[in-house]
C-alpha cells in the first residue's frame, strides 16, 4: 500500500501522554480556579463568518489569519477568544445577566511566521467581566487577583503582575502636547521593555516629531521607580491624567485587599498594551526569571466591547493567559514537576486465571472507590506485563491468581517500593489512595526560584 | 460606527451559558469514566497537512472536508478523531506503550448539508485500545462495556448496544456467493434500518445481481429474533464465518462478565457500519424511545490502524459518541435535567459596606471551602442585586452589612427556600455545602422512560 509519511504540522503542540497530562492538570486548575470566583464556562465555534470575525478589520492580526471558502461562505478560525466573546455578549444579550462573567479556555489560530516556542494553533485562557453600560472598577483589581490566585495554584512563584492605566498615559501624552500622536507613541512605548528607551526616544522624535526634551521627560517619568510618587506632582494638570492617577491607586488599593502579596504586583508606567481598545487598567505578567519570554499573561480594561456588532455599551475588564506557549517555556525551563502521577490507571490487574470474572470484579470495585483500573488481558510473557506497568509509571500491580481468588485476596505490588502484599480488596483501596494522595500533593508547577 | 450584524454560522452549536453547564457536565463524566478504565486523554490538532488527513483518499467524507491553504501548504481540518489517532500513533508509535488506551473528545468537522440537528462543527468523544501486532479479543468486550458504564453514569436507561461481526457478515456472504459484491452488499444491508428490507431486497438484486432467494435467505437471516441460535445451523460450513460466530459467542459472553445487563446489549446481525477498515466485533447504540435517532454511539474492530502511514500493524478496537448530536437530541426531547445547578456561582455576596475588605475575605474563605463565590460590586438598586442571583439561579446570596460585620457574621439566604439566617463563617459553609449536596444528587439525563 502507497503509504503517507506521517507527520504534525509546524507549530502545532502535539504532547506525548504524559505530558498530555501535565498539560490537562494545568487547565483543570485554571478552570476550578475561575469557576471558583463566579465565571462561567463558554465554548463557542473554532470557526466564524469572515465578515463577523474580522468586522473591526485591519491590524496587523488580518494577515496571520486562517481564512477560507467552503462553498459560498467566506470563514475565518478565531485568532482570540475575545471577538467571538463581543459576538457572542451582542447576539445573546438579552438572555445573559450583567456583570456576565465568562472564562474561554480554547484553542485559537495565528498563521504567525514558524519558529521555536511559537505556535499557530494555540490555547488562550481568558476571563472577562462585561457590564451593561457601566462596570464597578473593582473588577479591574478583582481580575489580576483571579490570575494571582491561579498562578500560585499552578505553582509558579517567581511572577510579577505589572499594571497600568491608559489614562494616565494619555492624559501624560496630552499634557506633553502630543495628543495627534497619541496611538503611534502608545504603541512605540509598548516596544520599551523589547528595543530600550533609546531607541524608543529615536523613533519619538524622528518619526513624530517629539522635541528631544518632550521625549525624554516623558521616558524618565515612564521609567522611574516610584510612579506613584512621580505621578503625584502631574495631578491637577489634566483632567484625563487625574482620573486615571485615581484609578490606578483605587486598583493598587484593592489588589491588596484582594491579597496580592505586594512583591507580586508593581505599577509600571511602561506598559502600554498594543491593541487600541483598552481604555484604562492594562496588565501584564512576567516571569521575573525569565523576562526574555515577555508577558505569560495580558489584559485589561475596555468600554466597548461590541461596538462592531451593537449600539449597546459594553464595557468590561479581561485578561489571558496564552497557555500553550507557557506550557512550552515551563517545559524547556524545567518547571513542570515530574514527580506527579501522569500514568494512564492508577492500578494495572494482571488476571492469571483462565475466567475473568474475579479480576472484572476487582475492576469494578476499585473503579467505584475512584482508582482508575486497567485490566491486562493480553498474552504476553509475564516481564513484559510488569514492563508495561513500569513504562507507564502505573504505580500499582495487582496480580490475580487461583491462590489470592481461593483468599478472597489479592497481591499488590506498590511498583515504587517494591514492597507486595496480599491484601483484601478493602485493604487494597485504602493503601493504593494513601499511595496516590501522598503523590498528588505537589503542584504542576515546580519553580524553585 | 458600521455595524455588523452578530451570528453564529448554521450547523455550529453555541450554547447559552446554564445549557454549557449541562454540556460540560456531560463532558466531565465521560472524561471520569474513561479515565476509570484506564485511558489516558489525548488532545491532537484541529488542523493536519491534507495528504496526511486524506491518506486514505476518496469516499464520501471527502466532499465534506474543510480544506483550504495557507502559504504553500494544503491544511484540512479534522472530520473524526481516529484519523488522528492514526497518524499519531504511527508518528510516535516508539514513544507508547501497547496496548495503548487513548480517550479524546473533541470537535470535529464535516461540511454537511445544513438541517435541524446536523452539526457541521461537533464533538466526539472517542476511546480506542490499540495493540501492537495483536489485540486480545477481551477489549471488544470491554469497550461496550465501558459505554454502558458512561450513559448509565450520565442517566440514561432506555439504550441498547448492538453488536455484530463483520466475520459473521463477510462469511455469509462468501457461504452464499457473493463474495465478489461483499463491498456493496455491506452497504447496502447497512441501509437495511433506514430504507427496510424490501428495498434492501430490490438493491441487491437488481444492482448487484444477487439471486432473489440468496437475498431472501440472507435477509431473513439477518432479521432473525435468535441470531445465535440461527448462526448454528451454519457452523462448520465456511472458516471465516465459524471464526465469526465464535469471536460474537466470546464477546457475548465477557459483555456479561463486564457487567452489561442483559436488556442493554443485543446481538444484531443487520449490523454492518459502512466503513470499510472495521474487521470483527461491530457496535451501534440505539436509544429505545428515540429510534429514529439512529446510532449515538458506534464503532468496531480493525486489524489496521494506521497502515496509510506505516508498515506497523496496529490492530485495535474503538467507540465514538457524537456528543453534540445527543446533546441536542436530549435537549429536544426534554431528557436534560433542570434541576441540576447550572449557576456560575454557588453563592453571591452583596456587601453593604463602603469597605469591600470583610467582604473580600468572607469570599475567600468559602471559596477554600470549595464554595463557588461572586463578589457583587456593582452600584444597582437592592432589588436588582436579588434579581440577578435569582434570574442566574444563584442558590445563596449573603448580605454583609454593619451590624453582620460587627457581630462576625453574616445573613445567608436560600434563595429557594426564602429562609434568611444570620450565621458564623463556619456555619454558613455547611449549610451551602449542605445544600448543594442535596441538589447534585441526580444525572445530567433524566431518562423517564
Amino acid at each position: 500500500m502507497a503509504q503517507i509519511k506521517p507527520r504534525t504540522l509546524s507549530g502545532f503542540m502535539e504532547l506525548l501522554p504524559h505530558r498530555q497530562a501535565q498539560f490537562d492538570r494545568m487547565v483543570e486548575i485554571l478552570r476550578r480556579t475561575y469557576s471558583l470566583y463566579g465565571f462561567t464556562g463558554l465554548d463557542t465555534p473554532l470557526i466564524e463568518a469572515s465578515e463577523v470575525l474580522l468586522a473591526k478589520g485591519g491590524g496587523e492580526t488580518e494577515k496571520q489569519i486562517y481564512r477560507f471558502t467552503k462553498g459560498d461562505t467566506d470563514l475565518s478560525l478565531r485568532f482570540d477568544l475575545t471577538v467571538p466573546l463581543a459576538k457572542y455578549v451582542a447576539l445573546h444579550a438579552g438572555e445573559l445577566s450583567f456583570p456576565f462573567r465568562r472564562f474561554q479556555i480554547g484553542k485559537v489560530y495565528r498563521g504567525e511566521r514558524a519558529q521555536r516556542g511559537r505556535f499557530r494553533e494555540f490555547y488562550q485562557a481568558d476571563i472577562d467581566v462585561i457590564g451593561d453600560g457601566k462596570l464597578d472598577i473593582v473588577n479591574e483589581a478583582e481580575i489580576p487577583a483571579i490570575i494571582y490566585k491561579a498562578f500560585t495554584t499552578l505553582g509558579l512563584r517567581r511572577f510579577q503582575i505589572r499594571v497600568n492605566n491608559r489614562k494616565v498615559l494619555n492624559g501624560l501624552f496630552a499634557l506633553l502636547g502630543l495628543e495627534a500622536h497619541a496611538g503611534d507613541v502608545m504603541r512605540t512605548i509598548d516596544k520599551l521593555e523589547k528595543i530600550g528607551p533609546d531607541k524608543v526616544l529615536g523613533i519619538l522624535t524622528e518619526d513624530f516629531g517629539v522635541a528631544p526634551d518632550t521625549g525624554r521627560q516623558l521616558l524618565d517619568l515612564l521609567g522611574t521607580e516610584n510612579p506613584m510618587e512621580a505621578l503625584a506632582a502631574y495631578k491637577g494638570k489634566h483632567e484625563l491624567l487625574d482620573q486615571g492617577i485615581s484609578e490606578l491607586e483605587t486598583v493598587v488599593g484593592y489588589l491588596s485587599a484582594f491579597g496580592v502579596p505586594a512583591d507580586h504586583f508593581k505599577v509600571d508606567l511602561t506598559i502600554a498594551r498594543g491593541l487600541d481598545y483598552y481604555t484604562g487598567t492594562v496588565y501584564e505578567t512576567a516571569m521575573l526569571d525569565h523576562p526574555e519570554i515577555g508577558s505569560i499573561c495580558s489584559g485589561g480594561r475596555y468600554d466597548n466591547l461590541a461596538e462592531y456588532y451593537t449600539n449597546k455599551q459594553l464595557p468590561g475588564v479581561g485578561i489571558s493567559i496564552g497557555l500553550t506557549r507557557l506550557f512550552y517555556v515551563l517545559e524547556e525551563q524545567k518547571y513542570l514537576n515530574e514527580d506527579l502521577l501522569t500514568a494512564p490507571a492508577d492500578a494495572l490487574i494482571l488476571p492469571m486465571t483462565e475466567d475473568l470474572s474475579p479480576a472484572v470484579s476487582l475492576a469494578t470495585v476499585l473503579r467505584e472507590a475512584g482508582i482508575r483500573t486497567q485490566l491486562y488481558t493480553e498474552n504476553k510473557k509475564f516481564k513484559q506485563k510488569i514492563g508495561y506497568a513500569d513504562k507507564l509509571g502505573i504505580p500499582y500491580v495487582i496480580f490475580l491468581g487461583e491462590d489470592e481468588i481461593a483468599q478472597g485476596k489479592a497481591a499488590v505490588k506498590d511498583m515504587t517500593t517494591g514492597e507486595q502484599l496480599t491484601q483484601t480488596t478493602a485493604e487494597a483501596i485504602v493503601r493504593i489512595r494513601d499511595g496516590l494522595a501522598a503523590r498528588s500533593t505537589g503542584t504542576p508547577i515546580q519553580d524553585r526560584g
